[in-house]
This record gives C-alpha cells, structure tokens and sequence, in this order.
C-alpha cells in the first residue's frame, strides 16, 4: 500500500484506528478456547466485526509463535483471510526484527513475500544494516522503534547521547537519512504524547505508530493533539481494549462497539 | 542447561564451538533442495557430522520464518532432534526477540516452553522490560545483543552516552545489575578483537557469544586471546564456513572437517 492510498483509507473512514491481533488464547471466549485454530477463529470474529472501523490490524507475532507452527498458521491465515475479505486494510507484522545481513534479508522474505503483509516493526540497535534490506520492497513499509510507551524506555531509548541528542532521536535522525515518508515509519508510545511533538519536528511527514492507548494509559486526543499532520500521520494502534471488549460467545459486538467508539473520537480530529 | 554444565562440556570436548544452522534452502546441497523439509534433512547431517565438535547449536529463526509454517516445524524438529539423539548440546534459538511484559511472556513461553531451547538472543532496545520476563526460567539464558559484528554497529551500539560510556557498555552494565552469570550472555563480535578484553572487565564472568569468526574476518585465537575467563566463558559462532562447507551429497563430511579444524584450533587455548 503507498501513502497516499493509506491516507485514502483514513479519509474515507474517518478513523486512524489500528487493532491490535495480540490473542493470547487464554484469554479467548470460553467457546473458542480449545480449538486448535482458535487464534484464527477469533481474529476473523474481530476482524469482521471491527472492519468498518479499522484502516489497519496488527497481529503481533509473538502470540503466535507461543502456539509453534501451528500458531505460525493461524497468523498466515489471518493475513490471508484480511487480504481476500478486506483487501483496503493496511497489515503490521508487529514483529520487532533486527537482524543483519543475509538474516534480515530472509526476514523481509518471511514477511512481505511469503506472508505479503504490508509492514513491519524493526529493531535499530543494530543500525541501518538491520533497516535497509526492508527498504527495497516497494509499497512494502519499516516501522523503526523509536520511543516505545513502556516504562523502561528510559534505560536506553531516552538516553542523552554526548551529542546531546536522545538515542531514539538519534535513530529517527539516521533512518530517515535513508528511507523516504513511503518506506518508514516510526514506533512512539502515546504514554508521552509531549515527546510528539518533538517528533514531529524531526519527522513532519512521516507515519507514525502509536501504541499505549486504552489499556496502557494513552489517550486519542492527546496523541492527535500533538502528533498529527496534514495527511494525518498516525496509526494509534489499541489492542486488549477492543479485542477483549467482550467474553461471551457474542464477544465481537463488544469490539465492534468499542471500535466504533474509538473511531467516533478520532473522526473529531479528521 | 547450567553454568557448570556448560563448562563441563567444553573441557569435555575441548571446544567452545557453536555452530550456527543459518540454513538457507538456495544455498542447501542440489539433492536436497527441492525436499519439502529440505532444512531439517540437511540440519540433521550437519548435526550428525559436527556433534562431537560443538558444544552448541544456534539456529536462526529467520531463515526458517523465511519458509512459512513449513519452515517453523522444521525449526521445532531440528530442536527435537538434538534434544533426543545429542542431549549434551546447548540450544541458541538466534531469535533477536525484544517485546514487553505480556507479549515477552509469549515470546518466552515460545522458545523456552513450545521449543524447549536453553538460550535465545534478545535485544536490549526496548530496556528492562524486554529482558526480565526471561530471567524467570530456572537453567535458561538470555543472551543480549551488546556488540555485534557488523559495520553498522556503529551507528548506535559504539555511540557515546552523554555520561561517558558507549550504549553498549551501557546496556551490559544496566543487564548485569538483573542476571546472573547463570541466567546471561552477551553477544559481542569477533570482529573488534580490542574490545573483548575491555568487555571482559565489565563481565568477567559471564558467557560471551561471539558471532563473526569465519566468513565474516574474526579469528579464534584473537577472540580467545581477549575474551577467554576461567570458565573459558566464550561460545564462539561459526555458520557458512561450517554448514556450507560441502556441496554434494557428501556435504556433511566437509563440515565435520571444518568443525574438526576449528575445535583443533579452540583446544590450544583449553
């Protein structure tokens, strides 16, 4: 997908909501619970439900890697099953990869050819040789961790380099060296929506992913208020806050319902 | 896997060889290339072949992401496969993970439960958060990405805090107050030699994984020569140089060779 057709997105569903796919099966409606596909049944539950609402979902892989390859099928189903229902809508492997090299070349194979979602989380530690494999995909997207909304953030993200900047400013300032606002985009915590702002001034054009509304403590109009451009620029991603809305069998209602919520706030800020 | 057990099995071998089952399909033998688990069959004679000269194995998830479901299985049988017939060795999932609380959880119940690895790579970017939802298994590692072997390290790992130390120093000193020596590595490279040794007075006891001997210019005995502790406290990682070694059917006695050398070279310093 390239920016404008996600900004497209945005405009004609008044809505930068991005859910998150973090199904964990012991928290799955009762009814569900011990299936062996049962992360695939929900998120297709939830994906239906919420569709209307949603310009993007965001399965992190760690769900699904905790259920081996089985669970490495349900997230390749899921893939599958938004890319032939719900074609418009942007797919994050929220997967953090860094790697070097050869490795992240298979990685970038892993993720946008043998799974063709349209974006995913990557680690800078390694620096830009851990990025750049990613940036020759074309309409293909790396979401670098810049300020993640954790409270450890501060042992290194936040850490004053001798040149006096922060080291996630560090990182935004390097990548964006690289990879254009169509290539990159960036990974900040709404937990420190003041921090936005200042990331707006080193990236104005770029995509932002925000984590840490709902559940975390973050809230949509903050994150609006201070991270915001002219074509939007934010993916706020919620996950627990939707996709565990409801418990029973019905439990996609109460998604749909809270996304159709989260989607009203932000229609306010389009 | 514990300290001591470790340690016994490299004056046992004389050996502190891991070898790294970076296995990629393109670059697999021709007979065995176009077998839908091509992975674990080649693997499985790398293994074979090279057991009585390396104390560890170190797959590295993305070259088996990089085929789908198919290619998890085959990462979860070739773990059975030492477990069952070489349960001495010491298992690296090369994972790079690094995610907070509940999904550090996952990525821990996935390696260090549905996998059963002794050991998995984690990246230290996201702080404390990323690291200590490990720390809780009893005789598992995690090892942390501190200085790796790659020009870009540079960009951010070899960087000068405003108090004076380089992030890496850093991030093994903040890791070091949380984990014991029997709880974690770190991955330093071996092609900064000079460097070892001023690591080995930050972690004098700790494990090292060290990547970059072999295809990537790193020697044996430079790396032993600064790095070595009293435990020997190293693990030294070979990959193309071993798995790549042969190119026929009989591909498996030209890695044994490879291996047989450089454990030759590691029992000098033994």
């Amino acid at each position: 997908m390239t920016y404008t057709q996600l900004y497209s997105q945005i405009t004609k569903k008044r809505s930068f909501l991005c859910v998150g796919l973090d199904s964990d099966r012991s928290l799955l409606p009762a009814h569900l619970r011990h299936h062996s596909d049962a992360l695939f049944l929900f998120n297709k539950e939830i994906i239906d439900a919420t569709a209307s609402y949603a310009v993007a979902y965001k399965p992190n892989t760690a769900f699904y890697e905790a259920e081996g390859a089985n669970g490495w099928k349900q997230l390749e189903d899921t893939v599958l099953y938004i890319r032939k229902h719900h074609p418009d809508i942007f797919i994050i492997a929220d997967a953090k990869r860094g790697d070097i090299g050869n490795t992240a070349q298979r990685y970038a194979k892993a993720f946008f050819e043998e799974m063709d979602v349209d974006a995913i989380t990557l680690s800078p530690y390694m620096g830009m040789d851990a990025i750049e494999p990613f940036l020759h995909y074309k309409n293909k997207w790396a979401i670098i961790l810049a300020l993640t909304s954790n409270d450890t953030a501060s042992d290194f993200e936040l850490q004053p380099l001798a040149n006096g900047q922060l080291l996630y400013e560090a990182i935004i300032e390097k990548c964006r060296q690289r990879g254009t606002k169509e290539q990159l985009m960036f990974v900040v915590g709404a937990t420190r929506p003041e921090k936005l702002a200042e990331i707006r001034k080193l990236v104005p054009d770029h995509f932002l992913l925000v984590p840490g509304v709902g559940a975390q403590g973050g809230s949509v109009a903050e994150v609006a208020k201070y991270g915001m451009n002219t074509s939007c620029g934010l993916l706020v991603n919620v996950s627990r806050d939707v996709i565990y809305a409801g418990e029973g069998e019905d439990f996609a209602q109460f998604s749909k319902k809270r996304a159709a919520e989260i989607c009203k706030e932000m229609s306010c800020w389009l």
